[in-house]
């Protein structure tokens, strides 16, 4: 059996707890680690704010193989995602010498204190590059510092997953099924008992006043996956309900 | 100075962990609670395992004014919030008498052993009303456990909003401006310091190749954010920079 790769994210944003924006980063992080065999356990979104950055920071890098932060890393002042970073790791913050030159190249005349404040890194962290706006990303023992921009924080993410060591991938199967959980739980139950290794979920929802569940099956082992699938399938015909064709 | 409230949102989803569906609760919770004067101050999102759930439930519970959890209390095996809670107030679980009668009353002939499960909660604890699906909320001291399914969650969450005691809200003005943020960044950091009680963000934005800034100012008191804001329509005008109109 192939080790378990696990990995954390923190989201920093007080324009996310505020509600003003709806964050985009998540679901893509979860689902490419997924593919690369990492599985994402737990996410924490919290303010810009030192006195809870930096003991989370602590936690979750000490808690799970790799962890990824997105947003604060830009010119202003609420941009504290460095600073924070550094003082869990009791490094000094350092300006890296190869995140300026990319900064004076890219910026030429219009370089200012400000962009400049983009070249900061803890000491001895390396860079991840940025496509999209130069400003790069941060890599530092297990931890990879990204932007809060989702075209950026994609981009940065690709540029780092090659050097990400995962095992093998969740594989998984969705059954949208027109009936209520309720109906399906014995069933549902008992089977997960006997596919301990077969993760089994079920999330009812609701379209036009119709009540509705999908049950998601998630196993590495292929073939474990599709026997579980099959026996999932009889279970639901035998109860006499059928796939919802809606969804 | 009225007291600051704060609270948590503690999501458990292993589906939002996969990436497989989009969370639809923090931002409509962050919303709600800060028009009630009450401050989201950290979000987790954890997987459907007890190991994970106890330990963040009792650590959440102390840290804030209000605790809110959502998903994982339906009736198939993989609901086990009502059980976590249970085990982070180190109360047994009894099944609530007054929760059993709303859904045998609800379901009739069609109530089973699952759907009973929905009647569990810890000892001691009170019901919060669902008005779409019957099946109850659970509040136990400062921790509500809702639904999470959006429109079920939303409807428990009203129904106990008018129970939450709340300080000012904080009003918010948003200017999105087309400059990057790095040219704003300094006047903005030094208007900051000047107005300490008004929270000053900054947030990049890339629409169709061009570059712009959201900043938004925060505060509870509205003299203060209307003088701030004035003072930074006056920089973005100095800096030559205008509102963006496409916002």
């Amino acid at each position: 059996m192939s080790r378990i790769y696990t990995a954390a994210v923190l989201v920093i944003g007080n324009e996310i707890l505020s509600g003003r924006t709806q964050d985009a980063n998540i679901g893509y992080l979860g689902r490419r680690l997924n593919e690369l065999g990492i599985r994402l356990l737990e996410v924490r979104i919290l303010p810009d704010l030192q006195s809870a950055l930096v003991p989370a920071l602590r936690r979750l890098k000490e808690d799970y193989d790799y962890l990824f932060t997105t947003g604060g890393i830009g010119p202003t002042h609420d941009d504290i995602t460095v600073d924070c970073v550094a003082a869990a790791f009791e490094r000094p913050v350092i300006e890296h010498p190869e995140a300026r030159r990319l900064l004076e190249d890219y910026y030429g005349d219009r370089i200012n204190d400000a962009r400049l404040r983009m070249a900061r890194t803890p000491e001895g962290a390396g860079l991840i590059e940025n496509p999209v706006s130069r400003a790069p990303g941060i890599k530092i023992e297990n931890v990879f510092v990204l932007a809060g921009v989702p075209r950026i924080m994609q981009a940065q993410f690709e540029a780092l997953a090659p050097d990400l060591v995962g095992g093998l991938p969740m594989q998984s199967v969705s059954l949208p099924v027109a009936m209520p959980e309720s109906e399906v739980a014995p069933g549902l139950g008992a089977l997960q008992e006997r596919y301990p290794d077969v993760e089994m979920g079920s999330y009812p929802y609701m379209r036009d006043g119709r009540v509705g569940t999908s049950l998601v099956l998630r196993a590495t082992d292929e073939a474990r996956l599709k026997a579980a699938t099959d026996e999932l399938r009889d279970l639901i015909a035998a109860l006499g309900g059928g796939l919802d064709e809606d969804m």
